[in-house]
């Protein structure tokens, strides 16, 4: 484990950290804020999925979350959105390969090998901050691709995740040229397969143990064709899930608007990681 | 005026303008954020300058302000450090050129056509956010080079100026490489003319009009060999200008430490410029 950088941040730390990934077969960094106080027990933490093209950095200097993280008592970790190097493939396209792993653990050569997204979010980072930062419970939220990630893989790891939110999610990877894309890509054409990555189809057939919140822009230019937000609420309303999805009027898909609400989810995880 | 971008945030409006700028006969950017409510009279305003290698989008996206800003009915400009483009002069430098304006009217070749950066950000830029934004008082911060450039316009301008705040600002350029460097190059080896454009020097000379609010982290590496906070501490003293200098233990120079204190800042902004 690497400390690339340290710098203190309303009274707690903002890391960044890298670590050789089992799951990925490459190095990975990610940025680990821990507050001011510790209180009673394990640091609660909430991890941030990014999205199409972001890294680590992103959220860390951008979404503002280290004020309400310190006055909550929550550590924030921010991954990369995929291996990276020369030693993983990429593609020249901005939404395939290095920069947009969706979150899933790849079939298809070359993807197979290193594009272990899944595994590594649901799996190797929660041991890696419960044992090597003593990290407690964890929420998972994310914003775009990230958001998809963020509902997809809580929904699947509810013995791992305890609080769930959503910026702007792509609903519906199987349903939207970005998911049917990637997913073509990593996963072949099973369908089957696809569906265990798809938050509408995930919440008919497994739901969320909690309220999920989900903000979305009216203004976001992804709205109609990539994010779907319709999709998940009517998922949602069939499936009897409990589930707070705003419609923030006007609105667009930048860190301006997660910055706006990323107060309000940390509370959301915050009441439920107590 | 082109308008590069517009995003809602925190229920203002966080817009990226171009203008074509006389006083460096360049295109220049800046970002402007407007409050949601416009109260009666005038939106106040401050103005951030930046520092070394950053443009207008560093404090923009990093600093955080826009939460408080909203609150406090202020908006906020982030002026660029520099011309740019192949049509001004530049170095390989990082300290030097473009990036490195270092917010002074430069009288040697091949700088004093374009780098009239105190004209700009004293006059031009005072003028169309009053003309074509009709913004009224002014507040002037900035951080590092851009706290060199607050401290020495505001007390040159206090006709234009109403508070005056920085962050880890170069505080005598005179007496510091970063600063030896730049003014060697911009306004040669007039040592009178430099003394225009040193805060310590200043204050002494002309002082300023209110309390001056300066925040410098510890663990800032820049501090022994370029900072140098204590001799503004030391000319404040001498010159009997009131200023709240805090050494802030643990920070360091990084936009962490600003969006940490950038509250403490526009609060006090807003307390002089109602």
């Amino acid at each position: 484990m690497e400390t690339l950088s340290e710098s203190l941040c309303f009274g707690g730390v903002q890391r960044v950290l890298r670590h050789a990934s089992a799951a990925t077969g490459t190095d990975m960094t990610f940025s680990l804020y821990t507050p001011p106080r510790a209180g009673a027990g394990p640091t609660p933490c909430v991890i941030f999925l990014a999205g199409l093209t972001c890294t680590h950095e992103n959220a860390t200097v951008k979404a503002g979350f280290q004020r309400v993280a310190a006055e909550l008592g929550l550590a924030v970790v921010c991954p990369d959105t995929s291996p990276r190097g020369e030693d993983a493939p990429d593609s020249p396209a901005y939404d395939l390969g290095q920069g947009a792993g969706f979150y899933v653990d790849a079939t298809q050569p070359p993807w197979d090998r290193n594009f272990r997204m899944f595994t590594y979010v649901a799996e190797e980072l929660p041991a890696l901050l419960r044992d090597s930062f003593g990290l407690g419970a964890l929420g998972l939220t994310g914003h775009s691709m990230g958001g998809h990630g963020a509902l997809t893989i809580a929904m699947r790891r509810p013995e791992t995740f305890e609080s769930l939110s959503a910026f702007a999610p792509i609903v519906s990877p199987m349903n939207c040229p970005w998911g049917r894309k990637a997913f073509s890509a990593y996963l072949g054409e099973d369908r089957a397969l696809w569906a265990r990555h798809d938050a509408c189809a995930l919440v008919r057939e497994l739901g969320w143990k909690g309220e999920i919140l989900v903000d979305q822009g009216t203004a976001d230019p992804f709205l109609e064709d990539q994010l779907k937000t319709a999709l998940f609420e009517q998922a949602c309303a069939e499936a009897g899930q409990r589930a707070r999805i705003r419609m923030q009027a006007g609105y667009d898909h930048s860190y301006f608007f997660i910055a706006t609400f990323i107060e309000d989810h940390l509370r959301h995880h915050a009441a439920a990681l107590r």
